[in-house]
């Protein structure tokens, strides 16, 4: 039979990143376009000892039974620890709800607050899944200019004015695709003009433990006076991402909200993930960041020193103080979009930026993950787009 | 600030079961309101055993690392082998997706097909989730007659005629909150009716494995001649909730409209969940099964036994001859929802069955779930409901 699609998913084809990640698996490439933690940083060793005889100590009922769809009381009781300790947040029961991952904050964002036509303020460039996410609820993503110290807050305004937004996106630190970090001040001032307007903030954070230098900023939910923040945190980045765990913190009338998507969804997220994720933040997660942060600021000196020496000048970018991810364009106008599948041949892949931008545009920028390829691979890699583009 | 809930979120006010799951963990209450499993019957020494050492035998990738959205190949294969053999249906890779329990199918079918205003027919009563899941995407539940034998056709066709639904929503065997199984020839005459009107099916399966008596009877799908019915099988029942793992089957088109929603929120299910899933089927089921079918028999036959003896004749019931569940009314038109609350004072709790009906009927119904009490119990409970009922 003829399968008619509802209005909100005929339209959506797809993650591009999800698909190329298919296409990649087929073997033989270097990938520089995923999101991946690096392979090696994963804590295999810690995590089969936080599954050893799991069952037997915490019981079946804790394990193996339904949960709350708040989340297991074991984990919401570490995280109220690691949530200040780490980003400088406190949170009650009341204001938390474990999600099996941080999209799963996004998408329960946009149902709670966007109907059909509603927008969305987004960084521009934003993480695409958010602009899938947005476009499945019929809504529609706005960009606010912005750069790697932040959003242009004279823009911000403008565009609240007059697009009315249900909220605005953002991943301050480390960010997705830019890898760029806002100011404190810019922070503020954000937190300031969306709370002069009662709009809504949807605070993303799943990086900024890994930073290789600088000092830590301050979240926009710091900054937050009258609960207009939603904040999220994963531990995809700093612990595992096949967890699939995360946590949204919001004021109780939000996560109660948040609970009722979650009811109708997977009603609560698995048992064995949460008390791993509990465990690994009690004993482990503060060595273990020791031992990746290195790890992971040594990829990033690899991509810079290599992109330095094998990019044409025209390839402008700014070294990220910590993340996963390069961000830069050349500015004398090429299609990476275009130039893509030619470079795929080349046995080396990058992201095409263009996928991150709300309006399609930037289709000279793209974004290198420098997170999961060795530093052979790294040269290897960027030697050969350099070589492609020069 | 006040927050401006969307048109799809504002009359939605929680899931009626989890509320009195929530209120029913202070604890000292017999429950049969429930719909967990016996958690005497839950594996714990065998997923005890497959967690040992999980992430050394099966290496970093596979266990931490991210997964395809359709679900992972060590899994997708085990259920190649265990649809057709307990399920009766052949699936192939291209036909499933790995879902975070069953409930998630029954969000993605929503996303999938309804538009707002949509009509979606329903067993009536049915599995409340549904109705709350239905009403999140604006679509409108119409309840189609039925009883333990299945639904009345001449109903489902004038209904499928008057409302041109999206879908028909069914659960056949040892239905939630009913019990009730189709008939064969009832199910394949709903293949055949739905068929000739191009409407589209989800047939939610969770608990055929867990048959006391009688001989099984093949699935809806069995008899879908036109791919246009999408199947759930669920492994909350037969292995454990707390992993949150189920799968659809269903012609590839809708299989990749479904991993389309799965990339917007969960991305993919836990890693370690779908391996232990994996591995049970592999090694475990058809062992435990033996196992646990008899415990759940023993505790059918004694509420069976125990409403016999302590409820006033004017309720009636069928025996289930499986699942989870006995459902009954009282032909004396009492309200079920209004004593509910006094009954949990005497320290038990049964479900009034209302919540199961689409247009708030049914008040003189309840479901009594035998699954998670002991026999004890399951005598002392039902003597309490019975004595205030007489």
């Amino acid at each position: 039979m003829e399968y008619e699609i509802s209005d909100k998913l005929k339209s959506v084809h797809g993650s591009a990143i999800r698909e190329i990640f298919e296409l990649l698996k087929k073997g033989g490439i270097i990938s520089f376009a995923g999101g991946m933690p690096a392979t090696l940083t994963l804590p295999a060793k810690q995590i089969d000892g936080i599954l050893q005889n799991l069952v037997s100590k915490y019981g079946v009922v804790e394990c193996l039974q339904y949960e709350s769809t708040f989340g297991k009381a074991l984990l919401l009781e570490q995280l109220k620890k690691f949530l200040p300790e780490y980003k400088g947040i406190n949170a009650e029961l009341q204001n938390m709800i474990i999600l099996s991952g941080g999209q799963q904050g996004i998408e329960f964002m946009c149902k709670t607050f966007v109907n059909k036509g509603d927008v969305v303020l987004v960084e521009n460039p934003t993480y695409l899944s958010t602009l899938q996410i947005v476009q499945t609820y019929e809504g529609k993503a706005v960009g606010v200019n912005s750069n790697n110290d932040g959003l242009d807050l004279a823009d911000l305004e403008e565009k609240i004015k007059t697009h009315k937004p249900k909220f605005l996106y953002v991943v301050p630190t480390f960010g997705n695709p830019t890898g760029g970090t806002y100011t404190a001040e810019n922070r503020q001032k954000i937190a300031e003009i969306t709370a002069k307007y009662e709009v809504m903030i949807l605070e993303d954070d799943p990086y900024s433990e890994i930073r290789f230098e600088g000092k830590a900023v301050p979240s926009v939910k710091c900054f937050d006076k009258i609960e207009n923040v939603v904040y999220l945190a994963s531990f995809s980045k700093i612990i595992a991402p096949a967890m699939r765990i995360a946590v949204a913190v919001a004021n109780p009338a939000i996560i109660g909200r948040f609970n009722i998507s979650k009811q109708s969804t997977d009603v609560c997220s698995s048992s064995i993930s949460q008390l791993v994720v509990a465990e690994f933040l009690k004993n482990n997660l503060s060595e273990h960041l020791k031992n990746i942060i290195p790890i992971y600021k040594e990829k990033r000196d690899q991509m810079v020193k290599c992109i330095d020496k094998y990019f044409p000048k025209s390839f402008k970018y700014q070294s990220p103080h910590g993340g996963l991810y390069v961000w830069g364009y050349f500015d004398d106008d090429r299609d990476l979009l275009a130039a893509f599948k030619d470079v795929v041949n080349l046995g080396v892949a990058y992201l095409p930026g263009a996928h991150f931008f709300p309006d399609g545009s930037g289709k000279n920028t793209m974004r290198l993950n420098f997170s999961n390829a060795t530093l052979e691979q790294i040269e290897q890699g960027i030697k050969a787009i350099g070589e492609y583009f020069s």
